[in-house]
């Protein structure tokens, strides 16, 4: 049965439609990506998050007109956009493109729809594992339409954290990053990086990781991951622990037991 | 057509088959690890280890009656054992523990045959993503059956960094271990942590990573991964620049273009 039109299941599906669509471009661009090293590489990401961005707007606008846009081609483009109540999609067509580079899997398109500057609706699909994560506000997260949920781990030791370190290599972001680190690494199980922020979002969705934080992105990264993580039942919150904030550049997630403790050990480590 | 008994084709195809039927205990182990979380995940790595390794060398045995085996379960109840010049199979059932009991995907078997105290055919595979690595001495590496080779990225400032934390906690491993990331990390692109030596082998072998290292292990997690990562073009070596010893416990890993710089920036991350 089509869903109603207009409606968030409707919403959600043709989000889904889109970012399969750009998947397949994605797909076809990883397995490319090792033959253009050196020579191309730059050009092959720039074509290839055009292409997804143009094909994900395009395709949304036609069944949505009056909705808004924010991505992070266009903003890199044209300046940043400003989140309104309006319906917004806001949409990273290649969330891991250093990844995407090096043919490193953990790549994904990155679909959320904001509605009174809440994010309502979210798709973060991974088409080299094809691994299609989906939430809709108030009805459950979903990875290849099978329920999902945060982890129930109530123990910092026993949690495994998931982080990354940015593209800034000046020597204050550089200390700053690695200090944190080690102050966490000392209460906490392991440590993972994947080089996706919406990945990893998804990784607390599913239990795959307990915790998670990044600084210094934008909200083209967050908007679909938040959805999910909190229609699985995990929390998402800003490093001092207060209300997560989409244009405030830092993100953290974990389930809601460790979630105090993982406060303490975030602003222990700052 | 069969490979010669006791040819090098021969060792691979038995250690794929081991490999595969060890996979299938690991794929339904990792799907259960979240339902048991808390009450027996420390049973659960046990018993699949335990399972894991006994089928890999009970069926190796029959094949292959007058080799030597070395495990990392076997080791961890009967002590080491020495590496002699015989032909001795060295296992690690499963690779990326952790990340089993959290069902993070990287988690692997690890197959290496040496001969003559040189590793001489590998198989890695992760059972999880369905990907498997193999190689025999002077015969060319593979994924999935088709061959991979190393990255020819020669610029340490574009190359893709792995590396691990391992598991000891104390202050003075902790702050080498950070250390070590801050100096590299303003030197290099980025940096990836999957949890699995063997698996970030493999991805310098087929060139999703350019430059690894790692201190802090049991031959069980190389045997199998250098070989793949030499026969794909790369270069294994130790954290100095030195050759790579099995029972070093320490391991370095690159394409060849890179090898000098990477060395450098090792030894001034001391």
């Amino acid at each position: 049965m089509m869903p109603e039109k207009g409606s968030l299941e409707d919403f959600l599906a043709m989000a889904v439609e889109a970012a399969k669509s750009a998947g397949e471009i994605i797909r076809s661009g990883f397995y490319e990506a090792k033959k253009v090293e050196h020579k191309g590489e730059v050009d092959l990401v720039t074509e290839t998050d055009k292409k997804c961005e143009e094909l994900i707007f395009n395709f949304l606008k036609l069944q949505y007109p009056d909705h808004k846009f924010i991505g992070e081609e266009t903003t890199a483009a044209c300046g940043a956009t400003e989140l309104t109540d309006e319906p917004t999609w806001i949409v990273d067509p290649v969330d891991g493109t250093t990844n995407f580079v090096h043919g490193y899997p953990f790549v994904c398109v990155s679909i959320g729809l904001a509605i009174g500057q809440i994010p309502t609706v979210g798709v973060v699909y991974n088409p080299i594992m094809d691994e299609l994560f989906t939430a809709i506000h108030g009805k459950g997260a979903f990875l290849n339409r099978k329920p999902i949920k945060a982890s129930s781990q109530s123990e910092l030791v026993k949690s495994l954290l998931a982080t990354g370190v940015g593209t800034k290599r000046d020597k204050a972001t550089v200390d700053a990053s690695t200090d944190r680190i080690n102050t966490l690494l000392s209460k906490v199980r392991s440590i993972r990086m994947s080089g996706s922020c919406a990945l990893d979002l998804c990784g607390i969705a599913c239990g795959r990781i307990d915790l998670y934080y990044l600084q210094g992105f934008g909200p083209w990264d967050v908007a679909a991951g938040t959805v999910i993580v909190n229609e699985a039942g995990g929390a998402v919150f800003d490093l001092s622990g207060k209300d997560f904030d989409i244009m405030s550049q830092q993100v953290a997630a974990s389930n809601p037991l460790v979630k105090d403790a993982f406060i303490e050990a975030l602003q222990q480590s700052e």
